[in-house]
């Protein structure tokens, strides 16, 4: 079922964070100690379920993405550990409800909380994580980080909310999709590059720039891990291959192939999405549709573009090797494709 | 199926807080404009179901509290409206996630937004108005209050995780009772409190004094609600005599009860209890045995316990007309029950 995709463009990119990790690595350590110690309760269910989405392997990006951004700016405290931890918090809640929202049974290779422990626990521990995420930030002390986040937090419910209005509607257009995927995975990605120059008190150029890399890697990001679901091998994305199909989620290549096909095609889209007709050889019919017409291959198109911006955002600032670093993020996420 | 109860006690208290509700009345008409205005969205779900809950008339003790509490040490900015607002957003969010946890269809006498609009969009409509609450909080700048409500946020959902842990264990010691009602309902009542003085600039002793007010307070809101399950009619309550009953929930009266009862009227409540025999000829036995046991008059005597803590808590702040207006929630709560 796996289907080798070909990236346009050409060139062999890095395909590799390890000088973000590098760079991040001690203050990572930091990180960590304090998501145990802050997923701790004496109420035993929350660490238990809390570690099972912690301990599953996750690769941290979002937090390390914060560090690094403080780092680039000199900061020299220790309330980029807390923001970052706050970040991460703030994406394992986001998964918990997710899970439930979309009624998933995997996440990472391995069963989800609420198939362990219920839809109930689930939504719960994350109502609690958020919290937690809340408090380390107003630990932090910055106004400015707070109004971020917070506003974050927000606009992630508002595009779960989106897209759940959306769901299995196949006449959603890109432009609505980007809506939906900039508002539930950029807006974090973009608030957690944007604290690090805020409590490393950068100017507001600097600000704006990392919030523009953040937003756009996100975007890219997904459309990404959107392609991959038709495309990677299920261990190396850590779901199945077809999760999304089977969810009937309208993703863009599904919208593309939706909007190329023929009569005949939609059709097939529309039993699929609409009527969950997704068995293997549906999701086989899906993925040719989607190489017939050039779908996946234009979805990592879409992601080039918004990697380029990323780029072209840090451009203006001085050489560090934690720009290097954030620059090798955005060929990271574009090249798992490859 | 109603029962009378019968205060110990026997003197007649204020039914009213009709005091609160003058004090904070130009106050509250800013709150509910700025409910409206937070709880919009351009994605038209959030609105609908959050005006569903807004509109579906709560007393808005918390944010009156809240605005009595600021008032009484001469607030005069705007931030308390903001705050107040902020705890109302808190208490609907976790409404809105309670009644999923709960599978509850009714909530104020209609139908819950889970039941119309499903789980999944309950769940990320919650999300929203966590988040909207903790914006509004930034707004206001102080980080006191954002420590304060942050806490608070953490602590119900701990409070929520424990009582989803201890569900339908008839074994709950009445002090594992105390600790979930003092997490799940007294801490949100507690920081509302404590938020007036806060923003108000007052001293610690006066912060602590509104802190405590609160808690009690809260404690003795939830029993005499546990109570009224076996007791109100349906109407005054917006829900029915014997919810809890049906859900098998393991509030005092039902802790009371079993305790102090025979072998056979323990295995009536197991029945119950565990394996749901809730029909209406359970419920009235259910309600027949408090009776014997006197199980719901001693939950209102452990009730006044803790209104006598709060009322007390207030006893040395110089005599002002929301001093008076506090005293006057306490007993109106309490006198919900005869």
């Amino acid at each position: 079922m796996g289907v080798v995709l070909n990236l346009e463009g050409g060139k062999r990119e890095t395909r590799s964070i390890r000088k973000l990790i590098d760079l991040t690595a001690a203050d990572m350590g930091r990180v960590n100690e304090l998501i145990l110690s802050k997923a701790g309760s004496d109420v035993e269910l929350i660490p238990e379920i809390a570690n099972h989405l912690i301990s599953s392997g996750g690769k941290r990006l979002r937090p390390m993405v914060t560090l690094a951004a403080a780092q680039m700016f000199g900061y020299s405290g220790d309330g980029h550990v807390r923001l970052a931890t706050s970040v991460e918090f703030m994406h394992t809640a986001t998964l918990l409800h997710d899970d439930v929202v979309d009624e998933s049974d995997l996440r990472r290779g391995r069963k989800t909380a609420r198939m362990i422990w219920g839809n109930q626990a689930s939504v719960l521990v994350g109502d609690f994580l958020l919290g937690q995420a809340f408090r380390m930030m107003v630990d932090v002390g910055s106004l400015d980080a707070l109004d971020i986040l917070s506003a974050a937090a927000c606009v992630i419910a508002e595009g779960e909310v989106m897209q759940l209005a959306a769901a299995k509607n196949l006449e959603t257009t890109e432009d609505e999709y980007f809506s939906v995927i900039k508002a539930k995975t950029a807006a974090l990605f973009s608030a957690a590059a944007e604290v690090g120059p805020v409590i490393a008190n950068a100017t507001k150029t600097d600000r704006a720039a990392l919030r523009s890399y953040g937003m756009n890697l996100g975007l890219a990001f997904q459309l990404v891990d959107d392609a991959l679901d038709y495309g990677g091998s299920s261990s190396e994305l850590g779901k199945n291959v077809g999760d999304d199909f089977r969810e009937g989620k309208v993703t863009l290549p599904v919208i593309l192939s939706y909007r190329r096909g023929s009569a005949e095609e939609r059709k097939f889209w529309t039993a699929a999405i609409e009527e969950n007709v997704t068995d293997d050889t549906a999701l086989e019919r899906a993925i040719g549709l989607m190489g017939r017409h050039g779908s996946i291959a234009d979805t990592i198109g879409r992601a080039r573009h918004f990697g380029e911006i990323a780029r072209d955002a840090l451009a203006p600032l001085r050489a560090t090797p934690q720009k290097t670093a954030l620059l090798e993020v955005i060929d990271f996420c574009i090249s798992r494709v490859s």
